[in-house]
């Protein structure tokens, strides 16, 4: 658990931890200089929330590590029941964008009523440097889990999309509300 | 006026334009290689929404470019008479950490009603590359402008603070709240 | 042509032109952010000369944009008949790290005498940020194209090899000579 | 001592070490987000060497820290003793710029025989990501260490100046040779 201001200890009985849970996605792929390929090693989202100076209690877990593109239902079904028995109730979700709206539909219709669900994920690898928008999203979703009422909620694009008022343009890579 | 998703024209006329007030501070200090000094060039605020791949109609506008310890009462009355014009109920104003509280407060003094204003900077320019927090405060307090009721807050460490509950400790460089 | 030094104009027709052949490699890799895959989009040498401050006189020609692994003969024709024809005597080859030694065997070969080749690539695309190797083996295959006699060689791990003295090993992606 | 080649044991018998001296300079600068001024706290030899996958035997040591405007002849001459007693045969020294030329003749006039002596710096801090010249600037003075006669010199720009036929431009921070 990350809490970089040692003064607050007797706020922090109060402050209530904000749940991070880890799926893979785009975010946290590296380049394996051996294979030339994407894949995946550890995690940034520890030295993301460091760098971001971040005093919040968070607390991060893996839950996995993998492509959005391959994630099974067995998959969706662990962080959907870690989402419902964890007691946080502000909850961050980094996963990756192709089925990010499959996964918070499928959030949605778990009934976990009072916890705010952001997830949120980013189009270029953290480590890929001056280019990814993945530490942006974050600071985001971190705001979004903070303010925003109980739900599903999907952050990308300096924005928030209700679960069931999203897509993504596959074309451009932008998330966009629903034509009414 | 950044807009980056073609596609939503017609909600543009619906979707209210963020206002991005640059102040300067560390956040958009460069590194002059001739002096061998930090210095202020150009605000990086355009570049970074881009980056971030925001869909979100914003309108950025410099109105100067100091270092907080040296801003003085006619330029944060400068900053008081734009908020105060601007039609926008959502305000972002990038500042010097070391007076963001000063000018918070006397924004909240010039009683500025139905709009939400969050000051944010960084502790390390967004220029520093992978070690600069001002990305991801970015993110947060454009996401606590959609988020937060009217009011003004200082979004810093991933958290927001009311301008009336909220110091920053010159020896760490963490904001927090004040002591009850 | 990159020159960054106005006030050597007298200099300049004195000053050789060094060449410089893109071929592809890792070294110029991008991330797609649609199909989530590395591919080619446009070098990076002119920017990277620029931001190394280099005032030689540099001529920057992309004769492909290929994978080593999937470079062909005709290919490695086009690299040396283009190292034949050109007048430069300092020619550096950006190229994949996985063919690099045969095709500097190939030119070694083609006998092309009293030019100075050398060639470099990197383990982690230049637009990788902070983690590649990329800006540092430039910064040393052009110290060696200046310094080395005519021949062939490879400029890698701070190093170099002549090209019948040197493999990759595949399995660390360090090169090394070969064991007498 | 820094070796990633973990095969060549045999070879590193023989494998000549090269000696960096770190000074200080505009090179290891880094930003001090207490005071938003630039200071010294390490250097970033040993990781700038590792990013570059540098599998040549290499030996740091840090003989100071100090801007070269604030260099002393007693700092001057604390790098002069050591380049003399020194047993390696390539050395290379980390310096600002602004006095690169005065230290780099300093050493000329010492009278060190049989030594390549490579002075190099940067213009912009490493620390400062994707705009700094030095991991460029230390490839460079890496290869030329290498290759050059016994002498001293200033790698800087991407080319190689005799000590005494260099000066630096203040106006422009670029390094030429002296009109003839």
């Amino acid at each position: 658990m990350l809490n970089l201001q040692p003064k607050t200890v007797n706020n922090l009985t109060m402050m209530e931890t904000i749940q991070v849970y880890v799926t893979g996605g785009t975010f946290d792929k590296d380049y394996n200089f051996i294979t030339g390929e994407l894949y995946f090693k550890d995690t940034h989202l520890k030295q993301m929330f460091e760098r971001g100076r971040c005093t919040l209690s968070i607390d991060i877990k893996t839950l996995m590590m993998v492509d959005s593109l391959e994630m099974t239902d067995d998959d969706r079904d662990i962080i959907i029941q870690n989402c419902k028995r964890n007691r946080s109730k502000k909850i961050i979700v980094t996963h990756g964008t192709d089925r990010m709206v499959h996964t918070a539909t499928a959030l949605a219709k778990a009934n976990i009523v009072d916890k705010t669900i952001i997830l949120t994920g980013a189009m270029i690898p953290y480590a890929f440097g001056n280019s990814s928008d993945g530490f942006f999203n974050l600071g985001a979703a971190l705001a979004f889990a903070q303010t925003l009422s109980p739900g599903v909620y999907i952050a990308m694009n300096g924005r928030y999309f209700k679960w069931d008022n999203v897509r993504k343009d596959m074309k451009t890579g932008f998330f966009e509300e629903l034509k009414s």
